[in-house]
């Protein structure tokens, strides 16, 4: 895998799969960069320039069959395995993302849920027994899980992503509304809901 | 207000303010784009550069006062002011934001709820008294609201934007893991966590 694609490319990848797994379901068998453009709102140029990073996946004028290009792209995005994911945090928010059922087929399934609320601990969330925050270290060195989802408040946030990271989780997406510093070698995405309403808002008069 | 500040700018001003609200909270009334920098993990001149848009914000040497380069970024930023936002569909990632307590102080506030499920209609979601969505229209007709949240099944997504879009909403959050077609006119914002989770596993190993 060449390792000079720009991020910025490795960002679409996962937006064409969904739009390709939503094509699937939908019953179609193959595609073209300029439906794939069209459902996406991106040029069918640059959905062609992307993919051309990877080799293509598809002949000129035949177009892309669905099912080969989901699966180089679930291969290019080391999702034709299953990854184990740690949540951090059982309240409203983590117990939303808990029960979240979009995760399986994508890619990722949640192996376990720590709290620190004494309350929680034991406590049933969906499928998961909550486990204590102390234990979090230990559960993640042995199972090997290298990706986590942070749910806790934006006071706990850098402390647990520093265990986290500790116990050698890699790729870390944060929900609490605060920027956490981390090593070169691990990776962040965040969701904030504000953050991504205020740049709306910015264009509104 | 120039209108030719690139969007990936406009996209930094809100983890700016974000970071400003954190550092006010914890007490402190002066900062500096250095400062600011090491928190969020960019550069401090990239920083001076984004802010240098908007006429700076500080004097050379003296750092930013942070109570005025907040009030400054929430003029930019249009949230100022207090914005109604429509939340549509009240299943559990719909309940998880309507309780989510993270809106408020930083211009935002739900101010209606709405599903489609009969068994759901009257009932009480947190605060708020779920509308069926025959009503979704009217009301965001008649209280003008700009500002809605699907978090809907991917098949009735566009469906739901449509109406909102038809309805007089030019912003749209969408949890629902599908991409929406709108007018040039319309922005929307999308928050699917596989999606930031795959980025991630690319770089995964």
């Amino acid at each position: 895998m060449p390792s000079s694609i720009p991020d910025i490319v490795i960002s679409r990848l996962p937006v064409y799969l969904r739009a390709l797994e939503r094509l699937s379901h939908e019953g179609q068998e193959v595609t073209s960069s300029h439906e794939l453009g069209k459902r996406l709102g991106i040029s069918s140029a640059q959905i062609r320039k992307d993919l051309s990073h990877f080799g293509g996946f598809g002949k000129q004028g035949t177009g892309y069959r669905i099912t080969y290009l989901k699966d180089q792209l679930r291969q290019v995005l080391n999702v034709e395995r299953d990854w184990e994911v740690a949540l951090i945090g059982a309240g409203d928010l983590g117990s939303a993302v808990a029960r979240y059922r979009g995760f399986s087929n994508r890619g990722f399934h949640i192996a376990c849920v720590f709290d620190s609320s004494p309350e929680k601990i034991n406590k049933h969330l969906g499928e998961f027994v909550i486990q204590p925050l102390e234990s979090m270290a230990a559960v993640i060195v042995e199972r090997g899980i290298k990706i986590a989802m942070i749910a806790v408040p934006a006071e706990s946030a850098q402390s647990v992503a520093d265990t986290l990271i500790g116990a050698g989780v890699r790729a870390i997406l944060n929900y609490a509304p605060i920027n956490l510093n981390v090593p070169d070698n691990v990776h962040v995405q965040y969701i904030d809901p504000v953050i991504h309403l205020q740049r709306m808002t910015y264009y509104l008069e």
